[in-house]
């Protein structure tokens, strides 16, 4: 039986799970690949800690570089993370012609352009499954399953922290804070939340699959991006009250000469089956033009979710080395002549729906001042509530608009926050309603 | 740019899809491929019916022998269904190397083993994706996203119009029969009902899902089915008392030695997301020893979607025919010789918990007798309802039961149901809870 050796960089979290599956599920990796996947080289700084592995001699060493130089090795799996080590030595394996399989979003949201480059030109297969989405094939069912569609649309819960901790305080009533500790106890969340919470995870995530789905550059500098740490459980309790659950998504739509690329916090109709994905998995539903609507959903993280889908492309590039069909599927959707450079467009221009908050010191006429500043500026309102008790001398004021662009939305919302009747920040939820026409 | 030659069997609903998105989306498709996938032959006895589609000369042609006999046709895409004919022209073409995508899943529930022993000895493909859930893409979930995974059970709701019927009986209390009308005016259910709504539609699906899961020969004569037209609008409203939806479930479970492989309505808690999966959608849960739950969710027929899926597949052979790698992912899981004969368990063997419904006659002294007979087959209640009020001079009595064996239900069912004090047949629905331990 042929032997592919696979060189590990990295053994923490998602590592120690990868090496798990191709030690101890040798021979039903070998059932399915007709080949032996031999784990030759586990390269981590720590060599010493207890993985619970029982590795045999000389496969744990500690120079990764070691192992992208072995002419021996076939496949590298690179799971350091992190944007410098990570990526030089992907961009040398690439040079001594092995194939990659990573789990590194941050590295491909803003590197992935060149990394690409080079491994197309160096004909080799990168493969990504695991940087978005955990077990859940989004890249897959991109890339392959959607081949005979334009997708239109994505919308995707991609962070488990995020929706962990916007599930407590919707289900359970939990403060942001405390819902955040809770997370972080629990594992789900890093003891700087930063990346999870303000949604930068989620953008990279987004950056990769706008890429693949209308096959274009990788562009995560121009997504527009806004975490969930201002969300309160007053919005929260407002938004049940229409129907509507708060998730933070990654929302992505193609628009022929340019796309919508953004990610905030966002209602959604309680029809809506993402509003049912809670806790801390993951979905998203891929709107095909032939297909309709696909949703995958599952765990986005942990050792072995994500280990499960590193092991399925590590699979995918020794079934191309065995039947020497390296290259055989594009690295991202199309063919490298057919990537476009399609810019993703400003928030500013986007048109959406629009849920807001006012804090209104003397609501009668505070209310025909903020509806004639709507007015002004060509926001229609669907609805208008005065919902609550007054607290602190102030009573909310809720609205719902119609579908309006952003732009006018900042600049009316700019000059209604500088009226002296009222009292804080206005509040902007925007909503992704199907069901609203306009 | 290399051409692949494309014959399409059978132009009726999916065929007539395939050909609009390989005649309208051919440069879209070349772009992913890399090469020109050119639809040579579209064989139809109905050559005349307007498809709104502009055949070119010569391409549409009545007899699918000449197509399969051409040695220029490169793939060939059976949508006629059924099986005599399919069979004939799929064992042919593969005589003649021909690559195969079908989505006849009757088909290949029935003669798959033989379909696929041809094709592994002639070394050539054959793709199926479109033969369960549409676009939801299962299969290649099943063969290649989870090669690292034990499969330990999959649950889902794979046929539309049963769906659709349930959903409008439970949403919109409408009956059976009014549910079906509708159905069938809406286009989701054929003339004869029978095959869907008796449930061996979903049971082809599932004999092939269990064979792809567990890598063992297909199975169908073994799978339990149990279709959806003795469910009553009454099971539905206890049902949604109890917390429970009631679905079509295909459920598969590995055992070891065997696999549990069984198709019937089943009460589900609204927390299981596939329980907000309503209308014609399909949904698929496979739980992984390593990935944990995915779900997939999409439409499961309809001309369109599964078109796409087909779309996909031609476009997975026509990589492997340029790259040269035809045979690369094994036609189930595993390699052929690692296919194994794993038995499907006898339904009376499974346990499970159960729902019984009573039409009692004489309250106090029936409920004596039924719960003693049932004691006395080690069945024990979870919970005992008297439910409703007296029609036709019986009352509704529902039973909840603990982790119970098929077998003892059914034997104390039969001697229930000759009680005097007991006036119809009564109603037995499975229940899958997992938060049930017992």
């Amino acid at each position: 039986m042929k032997k592919i050796n696979i060189g590990l960089l990295g053994c923490g979290t998602v590592g120690t799970g990868v090496a798990k599956i191709l030690i101890e599920k040798k021979d039903l990796i070998s059932s399915r690949v007709g080949a032996e996947l031999n784990l030759k080289y586990v390269a981590d700084l720590d060599a010493a800690r207890d993985r619970g592995i029982r590795f045999n001699e000389g496969i744990l060493i500690k120079d990764p570089f070691k192992v992208v130089d072995d002419p021996e090795t076939d496949i590298i799996l690179e799971m350091i993370g992190g944007e410098n080590i990570a990526k030089d030595l992907i961009l040398r394996a690439i040079g001594n012609k092995k194939q990659i399989v990573t789990a590194n979003k941050a590295l491909l949201a803003s590197h992935g352009n060149e990394i690409f480059r080079a491994a197309a030109a160096g004909g080799v297969d990168v493969a990504y499954e695991a940087s978005v989405g955990g077990c859940m094939p989004i890249i897959k069912t991109l890339r392959e399953s959607l081949a005979g569609n334009q997708v239109k649309s994505m919308v995707g819960i991609l962070n488990g922290t995020c929706n962990y901790i916007l599930s407590k305080i919707t289900d359970d009533g939990s403060t942001f804070e405390a819902a955040l500790s809770e997370a972080q106890a629990k594992g789900y969340a890093e003891a700087d939340p930063t990346l999870d919470v303000e949604g930068f995870d989620t953008a990279h995530k987004l950056a990769i699959l706008t890429s693949i789905a209308y096959c274009m550059e990788i562009n995560f500098r121009d997504i527009y991006i806004e975490g969930i740490s201002r969300i309160t459980p007053l919005d929260i309790e407002f938004a049940g009250q229409f129907g509507y659950r708060i998730k933070l998504l990654a929302i992505s739509k193609f628009r022929g000469n340019s796309v919508e690329a953004r990610v905030h916090p966002t209602m959604i109709p309680f029809e809506n089956i993402l509003s049912n994905v809670n806790g801390s998995l993951n979905a998203i539903t891929v709107s095909g033009d032939a297909a309709g609507d696909i949703l995958l959903s599952g765990r986005g993280a942990g050792m072995m979710p994500t280990a499960s889908a590193v092991i399925s492309d590590t699979v995918d590039l020794a079934r191309n080395i065995i039947s020497g069909s390296v290259g055989r599927i594009p690295l991202l959707s199309c063919q490298t002549q057919n990537i476009s450079r399609i810019p993703v467009m400003p928030v500013d221009e986007i048109s959406t729906h629009y849920y807001f908050r006012f804090a209104a010191l003397d609501r009668p006429r505070v209310l025909s001042k903020i509806s004639g500043i709507l007015g002004n500026h060509g926001i229609s309102l669907k609805s208008v509530h005065q919902k609550g008790r007054k607290t602190n001398g102030s009573v909310p004021l809720v609205m719902l608009s119609h579908l309006c662009r952003e732009e006018n939305v900042k600049k009316a919302l700019d000059e209604i926050s500088r009226l002296d009747v009222v009292s804080t920040k206005p509040a902007l939820i925007r909503i992704e309603d199907d069901n609203q026409e306009d």
